[in-house]
């Protein structure tokens, strides 16, 4: 109820703080017998670790996750997953200087105006490190959805004021550079951008899209659980996002009817499909089967070098300049973390669409 | 959980389709001792009621809401409000030609691959007449919100490629044209656009805005249940929203931390404010007391009377032209909806705020 | 959240109150497909209306139920289907005395406490009429389970001090006799006892059994939602019910483990089985095959015509004598709403399994 | 959804097996600004501790707590708190021949039929292991009711057939018991009884009494979360309960309304008040100021080491004796477990309250 746990049935809890013993997410309604090891889940919480690149924060975190229930054999039992990854970096002391500070951009003071207090510590729970739960948990349901031949593929699409360009895609190139841009002219580019950022002790905001392959028809609920709403709900949880888009977005609202409509044809295997996919695979908030697609803005980040006007908790007002560790661009590592909440709001309602029908239920039970 | 109830203390659960006997919606958790009548619903369903201009459908309906239970001597008693509004003007003649044609840009195939069939008469429940239910108890929950000095006011902010402009803004405009539009100047310009989409049997998207005063600091949880969350999904469960913004928005995308970030200050009596609001009154998910700012991108009405390519539910490729009665374009009508939704999101978010702290408990409950 | 919604995936929602306009049930999630008309759902209204005996409320009520959505040509579409009974013979003069009046054995006072006033008319939302959403849905929950032979079957077991007794158990007879007990020995015994309290303008209390055949094994979940809990929850949601029994229930607890254990065995077709079912058809919160068989310990009627010393809202101590219209008895008409709320139980804990393997989902998205 | 969440806004997820890594809780929603550390939660821990008399297994586990998350300065912070007991006793290798054998009583069978095969370690989830999560939760939901005035004192009332004699009810003695019962003599007695079963190789069941006192009168839901019925799941979900009463319980089906019903009276403070308490501080599912006063019925433990009949999962009848180190009777251990559920039960309805009435709201938000 107070905002840590998501999903209807295949449901996650997240805890933690960026400066306490760790982080941590419970997983309560995966499914029974998937082969799941630690592996399995290191391997994206490797793509979130910091100080991969010059454009990531230098905290020195190996993000090692420990599984610590509801594997037996080396399968998921059916009961709560327990995932923990202990802080091994913290330095509390880079922040006594913060307690007071209500930094702009930041939850500081929206914290101390809800409870009381807050843990200033590295921003606490409103930490970037936050996300370390959604990740794990996002990769169990990764790894489930591919069993049903279902894919996600992020990437930065554009950092500050430049773009890929889609015909210069290339999924292999995301990987290869810093800001994972799947277009290696448009990232270049974009270093240079960021580069000038950092050197004006500045950051920039940048747009994430992702893309959702293999998705059948008929998952999301009409109304309030519309895939689409769920979607949103799921990207603009995570820190630093100020928009959501599916499909066209925005464009969508510039557009006519005779430009938006998607054509449904026959293809030769006598399946419908659609000629174009200006919705990005959700029609009255079901999946139509097309790739789902989804962008997500971001906010630059808030914690920048340069000196700023703010106040403290004593009502006085000071000027800043935030030092510690950070990331000049929060899209890069975020990629992962838009993927896992995807992946965790398609999951759930795969599983929450078993019983839609009657007939799926009789054969169920009476088979 | 098949997604027709919404909120968790403030629960709304919507039925009802197009063509059947009715709409309605029952309200849990409404807080006892509210003063409240029909009235008070009715100018609400008043504002997204069909045929007020020529851009909206001629269908006849008064759409006129019963309290069913709930109030007792003028006041909410605490226990469920159920509301009913009787459809009575249902032709389902109209739609007999689409039973087995799957429409561009609806719900018709999805709806059919989740249930096997569907409720095809004018859309059944995927039908923008689903959202009376929304408006009904958005307007309980704006009655509530009046009361703890917090409003909203929504607009159409552009229409396809005519957008307002904010320096002209004039909030009694707003009712004064067709188009809900708070800019006299932009609204003939956004008339002329749409009679020409009508001329070529066409529809138009629009961006709808809507600004909340008034709100309170504190508002909202960390993590899955920051208040830019969940009215991300409040306001993409609406039909034909295809993107959300809050504050900046896909702006903060391509902006620097420097331009981003909003300092504070201490006004003359001696409060935290924002000397800007690039966040639109949310910062870490929770309210910052600043006005909360938040855009819906809505997608062109899909039901054109231009022939259009498809395909119908026995595999066979089709033209069609869709006749019955159509508005051009859903924004207009969809602005108490988005208002409705935000209240509910709004709402619901302070009742949970009630427990946030121990203080607040030990007064409650031993003063 | 205010208490008026039950369920997970089959959700039922319930409004009104004795002596508004009606009462009503919102179902959600109740799967697609499935053939049902009012009929299905009177026939068990009728089972709980007044006036089928000299035990039961003079009340005249019809209870003839509506279905405003969510069917479509005979069979439900997957959204949700309202149901209404329209309340016809409300007296609200007969209860003008009671406003101020703190009842003894009733709500007046909790409601009063809780909210600072109520609807006192016939008890408002505490009124045994609120039970009518229960069964209405509750009907629509035990079709679905009849197509997965599972079927339940409830009863008077005792009457104040008369209980059945087993070895004369004849399930026909039930339908037979006023008090709704399969003993037609018992069923006179408890008749003259009964008597007997109406003259002495008293009332009863009883214990109802109700049996259910042809579980699967596998259902419920370990830890908080066993199905022995919800079960626990349905029942004693009821108003009026103090106690709850699974399988051997009290006595359990003066047994010892040799007695208490159900030896398995492997029948003629190599299926496991138990000798004897004291667990009452759940191990570990999950059905293990057997017949689930639970009890419900049910207070006489609050309402009885003898004068009682009690207070009122002014805090003055009065003296009343209860006129109005009531059942000597609650548990006969109770029978049937016991079997609803164990039904939409069992029903919702069966679409919640569907989901708990993985190799079923693989086989429900792959195949 | 899978069953290891509850409450609703005052919320706990547990997790973990007998012979894992640990066992542990999250909370989300404790309020802000509680003062809390290991120790208050510790001595909960220790009272369900094994080891402490001959009646309780010799697996030796120091249970000792370790707090993750959620506390800064020594107060909570309103975001989740992770609570963490390492398991240090695990044994697997008692356990290695029941890998593939059905015991009888207890929950092999059932997880094998849910979930295709089980961590059969000391059984893994359904081991009473899994109520130290139950435990730590409820030692923080103890301390907030604490400061509330509200306490919570729960005992064995009955072990197998001797019961305790209400004239000679000392609430210092049940801690100076091994059976945690309030009365010495029947200590003694049902000691006796305990050791004859020791003798014989058997268990025995009890009945666990717990009692709430200081609860305002206007707590609880109308309808399906009416508070006796949110404690009747609370405490049936607790593994070996096998019936739950409130006030009277099965003694009220006995009774007559004359009997049953509480008259009011004024007391010399001019409040109201009940002259008897046959409801058990509950009316209508809400508090009525009395003290709340509820039963478990708890069954015998099913290892016993006396020869039992049985099969395995390969379908072959057996013959069994179960030793590892199993309690003789679970009750003494388990009334810690009832007090915590009671406790997490009764803290979320009072949360749930502070949003029942219009005038609280205005005041919270208005002042």
């Amino acid at each position: 109820m107070a905002g840590s746990t998501y999903g209807k049935i295949f449901q996650i809890t997240t805890w933690g703080e960026s400066h306490g013993c760790g982080i941590g997410v419970v997983i309560d309604g995966c499914p029974a017998g998937l082969p799941l090891c630690e592996e399995d889940i290191q391997s994206f919480l490797d793509r979130r670790k910091p100080g991969q690149s010059r454009y990531t924060t230098s905290r020195r975190e190996s993000d090692t996750v420990e599984i610590l229930s509801g594997i037996f054999e080396g399968k998921t039992t059916g009961t709560p997953i327990s995932l923990l990854v202990r802080n091994t970096d913290q330095r509390s002391g880079d922040y006594g200087d913060i307690a007071l500070c209500y930094r702009p951009g930041h939850a500081d003071y929206t914290y101390d105006q809800k409870y009381g207090f807050r843990d200033y510590r590295g921003g606490g729970r409103s930490s970037g490190r936050e996300t370390i739960g959604r990740v794990a948990a996002g990769a169990v349901a990764v790894n489930i959805l591919k069993r049903l031949n279902i894919s996600l593929f992020g990437y930065v699409k554009s950092v500050g004021p430049v773009t890929i360009d889609m015909s210069r895609f290339d999924a292999d190139e995301r990987d290869k550079n810093a800001l994972y841009m799947p277009d290696c002219a448009a990232a270049k580019e974009a270093q240079a951008y960021l580069d000038d950022c950092i050197r004006n002790q500045n950051s920039t905001g940048a747009v994430i899209e992702c893309r959702i392959d293999g998705m059948p028809a008929g998952i999301g609920d009409p109304v309030f659980d519309k895939l689409s709403a769920n979607l949103a709900k799921a990207i603009c949880s995570i820190g630093a996002v100020k928009g959501f888009e599916i499909g066209d977005g925005f464009v969508a609202a510039r557009a006519t009817g005779k430009e938006n409509n998607d054509a449904f044809f026959i293809d030769k295997n006598g399946c419908v499909q659609k000629k174009t996919n200006h919705s990005g695979g959700i029609l009255g908030g079901i999946s139509d089967k097309s790739p789902i697609l989804l962008r997500a803005a971001v906010k630059p980040t808030p914690s920048i070098s340069a000196a700023q006007q703010t106040v403290n908790s004593l009502g006085e007002e000071i000027e800043i300049s935030i030092r510690g560790r950070h990331d000049p661009i929060i899209a890069p590592r975020a990629v992962v973390v838009v993927e896992s909440m995807a992946a965790l709001t398609i999951l759930d309602a795969l599983l929450v669409n078993m019983s839609a029908r009657m007939d799926a239920l009789e054969q169920f039970y009476t088979r």
